[in-house]
């Protein structure tokens, strides 16, 4: 594992957890890489890896070592994902894929190479391991929603709505690449395409900086990132969806909201509240309509044989050990079957990058439509 | 029309809106009836009676009043309502029925004998005409639930919380019987019955009064009826209930709760959300089950084709419409069928009233099970 | 009053219950008015008024009419409101003031000389009247949600999901204008700029019709206007936001959401549970910090202390009483002091369809921004 | 570690992430101990424990072993607890405590010597560390409540709704002493007193068995346990509180709820939404008043500082993770500190027997009222 911030913690608890929980290996927790030796070493401590190191280029070329699991902020991706894919290895990658649609392009070359030969390249948008998000896919798959016409979605933060909270790497696009819209809109773009199974092929896009500036670390300095944005999307299954993200959302935590309104039903899902699944089916008699709140901790639902009785319910961290769960079902599959591999891959994650890309286009273009699939050869 | 303070209003908004609803006569508000000359003129003018008066006795004489509606304090219900019936006069009496047995089987007689006239002795427990309490009726009577096996009710309140809250006559056991228990239990008891079919044949009950002492006009005065009270019941068709009921339960406005629980559903409703009711059922697939929340506005629901289209809530008072819609049909059909007539009825009242006063001896018996059916020989 | 349809019943409701609740004068019921004969004689005898009439012209010109309450479709609101005020008579419109700004212009210049003579010309915005609302308002006003920066709106109603819902007036732009966008994006832009004392200086918007043809008397049959928008607004005081509706949300009934997000407060609100505001304080210690909902019945609250006790819900047409109380309480004031009149005017309803237009120019220019102070002047 | 099913994985879990997320020694998991050979071999190697063992009273001889964590069904806690802690270890028993008060005894005579000698004897009343319940304990304690005066707990499952479910040693008097009340009613009423810091002086109690006969292996076989139950109960700070539990209580997955009503506030929990706590505050102006949802998961929170950002909850099995930190820290500063140690102890379970034995012995009794500190003697 490369990295070893909240990312880093959070996989490193899905590691350790998995081979409890599931019926697959226990995983060798080899080594964890970092830049800053003392903190490396007490990461490994602290999250229990066997070793620490501060050179992954050396770690990702150990025979010892299957998956390299990049833990890193995203303008690291590229560089160590196409490493480690060239070496050989199974790569497991926090989204976003990368900063930019080049970089993206680059790794997913890399990456269809690499699955030639049999490897594995996992892109991290855990939320689809969400028990309940999970189970809204099924649903939608075994047709309870009808065709889905209009999709809602939202992903809504208050950490930035003081003042005088001060500037950081997240707010300048040279690092961050962009600010609200890569780093949550991207979530809530991605369950749409994900839910419906409809792909977004035009949109329109409106960005906003509403605190222009910000104490830095020598005086105000201007914020170059959105902290709010909004956009239409055209699926190409025929539904519409909007999309609206914002870190100066008083009150709202960690508010990822998705709503599908098909012809023969409804979803909606708050992941302030992730084990709630909220589905209306329209074909019910009138007066037994409603949105039933379905409380996703029941054997019969995805993953939930693994963990506790019903009623007994999972948090945020568990949607981790369900990815590491579903990577190493992918491996040994790959193996030694046809099996499709693991979703989302590398290709996923930039096909949602020119979303993002196509949204960024359309607000400097004053709001106008730009397709998704050809604005990147312009 | 007797009485005009918070029922008289509540009635009187009924009386003016039933027939703009529902498709039933205008009815004429001719006299409204008080002890205060100038208060009770007032009140004619602002709830729009044709005139008003002091003497009830000449009131339920006249020959242009077929219905008298009795919104006074409960221990004037009796009296007046034994006049009216033996008038000749359809009777609504506000609950409860009387503040004792004795005088409730006084008029349940009264009522007995104007029933074989053709007349109507109907009881005002007005939210069996909400809606969702209404849908939730048909649902237990159409087998959704099954057998229901177990009830849950409560009425919390919280206007005695402080203690420096003036005595009152509610306060009082001389003149309101009991406390919470009678005002507001009751409302707790009716539903469980109305609800299940069933009927209670035994409880165990406990009584307090949480500030034994408030403020009077003299000094500090004792409180000598309850302030909260709990009951577990055993009913007829089997089923177990608990009732609990508070006037001193912070935050709790006007918060009537019951849920059921059947061999193969479940319901729940709220009297502070009163559109919605709550519905389970248990015979879906597991993995789509849970609780459905059934906003009751659509012209399939009870009593809705009469008000406004879906999605439009009705308030509090709209009940009391219902009820007089209810009794009007009643009427109506009393008079030129072999139609069951109206419920719940006065006999209705003293059933309940034998409920409460069972609860009340099985306190006063350190919480000795106390039957329903022969404490009142003792 | 004329027009006797779903607005005319609940208009009617209001004038019945307004002296009731509040310390108004009695509201004489003089004349009801409407096209055919039958049906508005009818309706007088339903809804309790003194005469009909199928002449309007007629009946604005009595001497014993004070108010003329328009509740007719909107293509008729201009001509009649216009005679209505020039023959001197106070007037209530239903929204939308009119189906375009033309129309509009002419009757704010009708209102403009009317006002100057002590009328009144009233706007039928009610929702404003929701007390939650106006508890809304008032919260804002009072500076605790700070400077509000982004607002998010929402008016989702589920009435056209059947592809085989049939054509009507409403679904025709010659008759209705627009769709979604004037009959309940209206309503959530109103709400947006009066809670937030902030207009909309400019638009981006986007109309879809997602269902264009629908079964007509004579085969299928062309949708002509949108059954889903979407805009996002740039206020005068610095806010953003966003509004979205939709005919074809599956299992809304009548949402109307709206959430304000300042730098001290937070605010939501939902129409299907129109008794409750849901505020959140930031300047609380952060361990105490959420969402209180606030429900919305004590005396403190606005227009409450003329309805029930506490816990005591209102209905949705408890707001067209209050509408009628403020509108009397205008009217008195008017002609004895220089109160400021009533709100919203028709200058109110001129700027909100200048706003919709705004939306209409924005979709059919690609989504780029359109101002809302000079896109009528292209 | 002894036993190895559902709070074996539980407490696995616990172990292996404890030194991950707080500030506290990395755990070795020296031994794990069960009956089966295979299967304990299979849970040493999936819950990753370094050796296994089917000889406990081998095990807690080691000398690298510190502490034993006893997971067994509670009919053996009492043998091996004393046990361990005459040998000198630590101990971390499950609840309940044991099967009746004459064990419960005898462990706590044991644990007051180990005590003395530096030991911890602590009890798994786990949820007393779901951070929304620790918070609401925090809330008490500051005084935000006041005088709690009224409390309402209840603990309502469902997974014997359906009457064919088969007998099980939990439904037999001999193995699992009692039903629903020593099963759940134990953790409501244990919250109960923790939350409110008063002991119960007296109960009247009631249980009924619902269905009293399952399918046995070897035909119909009658349950001999309740399978619901309710009790008032009576605080020595005068409060009063009702608990009521069931098995039976269709669509409820694990609803354990509390309410706390206080001079100054109240509270509300429901575990099936354990991320939230609901506060009212009741010294704030009636016009704000309201239940607050506070999202329990901010680093000023309790036990929050050591898991995942602002918004990101926390699952049931985290709950296990804070309890083993404050047992790791309980052991420390026993060793070093005269603090206090752990909280609960065995006295306290003792002393939540001696109150579920009272609501057996007043069930006995006909519901008769019985005090907890003077039943045994009798």
């Amino acid at each position: 594992m490369i990295g070893y911030a909240f990312m880093g913690r959070a996989h490193s608890q899905a590691w350790r957890t998995v081979a409890a929980a599931f019926d697959v290996p226990q995983v060798a927790r080899r080594v964890i890489v970092g830049r800053d030796e003392s903190a490396v070493a007490e990461a490994a401590r602290r999250l229990d890896w066997e070793e620490h190191s501060t050179d992954w280029r050396a770690v990702i070329d150990r025979e010892d070592v299957d998956v390299v699991d990049i833990c890193t902020p995203g303008f690291l991706h590229a560089e160590i994902a196409i490493a480690a894919l060239e070496a050989g290895k199974h790569v497991l990658c926090e989204k976003p894929l990368a900063n930019d649609a080049a970089e993206a392009e680059a790794m997913v070359a890399a990456a269809d190479a690499a699955q030639r030969r049999g490897q594995i390249a996992a892109l991290g948008f855990t939320y689809r391991r969400v028990p309940a998000l999970a189970l809204a896919k099924r649903y939608v798959q075994e047709g309870k929603l009808g065709t889905v016409r209009q999709a809602k979605a939202a992903y809504l933060q208050d950490w930035l709505v003081d003042e005088e909270a001060p500037m950081s790497w997240r707010l300048r696009q040279e690092t961050a690449g962009s600010g609200a819209l890569g780093d949550i809109a991207s979530h809530a773009i991605d369950q749409v395409q994900h839910l419906t199974g409809q792909s977004v092929t035009a949109v329109r896009g409106r960005l906003a900086t509403i605190v222009p500036e910000r104490p830095g670390q020598d005086g105000p300095e201007a914020v170059t990132v959105d902290d709010a944005a909004w956009a239409t999307l055209e699926l190409d299954g025929g539904a519409l969806a909007s999309v609206e993200v914002s870190r100066m959302a008083t009150g709202a935590k960690n508010r990822l909201t998705v709503e599908l309104f098909g012809t023969r039903g409804a979803l909606r899902f708050d992941l302030e509240n992730p084990n709630e699944l909220w589905f209306l089916d329209a074909t019910r008699p009138v007066a037994e309509q409603g949105f039933t709140r379905v409380l996703v901790t029941e054997p019969e639902h995805p993953y939930l044989e693994a963990w506790w009785p019903q009623g007994h319910v999972l948090g945020w961290e568990n949607a981790f050990s369900n990815q590491a769960r579903d990577l190493l079902v992918a491996i040994r599959d790959r193996e030694t079957t046809d099996a499709p591999g693991y979703s989302p891959d590398f290709a996923d994650g930039l096909a949602l990058q020119r979303v993002l890309d196509a949204i960024i286009a359309s607000d400097a273009a004053d709001g106008a439509t730009v397709a998704v699939t050809d604005h990147l050869h312009r």
